[in-house]
């Protein structure tokens, strides 16, 4: 069984009033040094069998259609391996 | 400016209708082999100045104090490459 990862993020020319409560907060809690906040979703996805291209191809059409709302949103589609770490397979900005 | 992310997901035993609500979802949609979809945060942090050890200290505690709720979540700090690909920095699980 893999994981895919599916980052969803509002565009960057969309306000973020979520990451900016988040970063307006920050000094205040005396942590000083971060510009920017945004927040978006992260969706973790259990793979019944290989994460070849053809399973990926189905998870970047999941996500367009379902996960993310592309006309405000950008999404990103990671294979995660075993440390945890994740490699971009595939995106749509 | 570097990116910091911090991804945050509710413990493994904690319930989560979210994700499960995407996953019924998914056949009835014609998406087959998912097996599991857990739906959490992800937080984008512009990080003024270098992204050194001290630096990624301080994004755990605020991660830790600020961001998660760790008694139901878990959090994990990954610092972001040009390409996007994401390095494990840091977890609390």
């Amino acid at each position: 069984m893999a994981r895919v990862v599916v980052d969803v993020m509002l565009k960057p020319e969309i306000l973020d009033p979520q990451g900016q409560a988040v970063q307006r907060a920050l000094p205040r809690l005396g942590f000083q040094g971060i510009s920017d906040v945004r927040q978006g979703k992260r969706f973790e996805l259990e793979v019944d069998g290989p994460v070849d291209e053809a399973a990926l191809a189905r998870i970047h059409e999941l996500a367009e259609t379902f996960l993310a709302n592309t006309v405000i949103e950008d999404f990103v589609v990671k294979v995660e391996d075993a440390e945890g770490s994740e490699k971009v397979a595939g995106a749509a900005k």
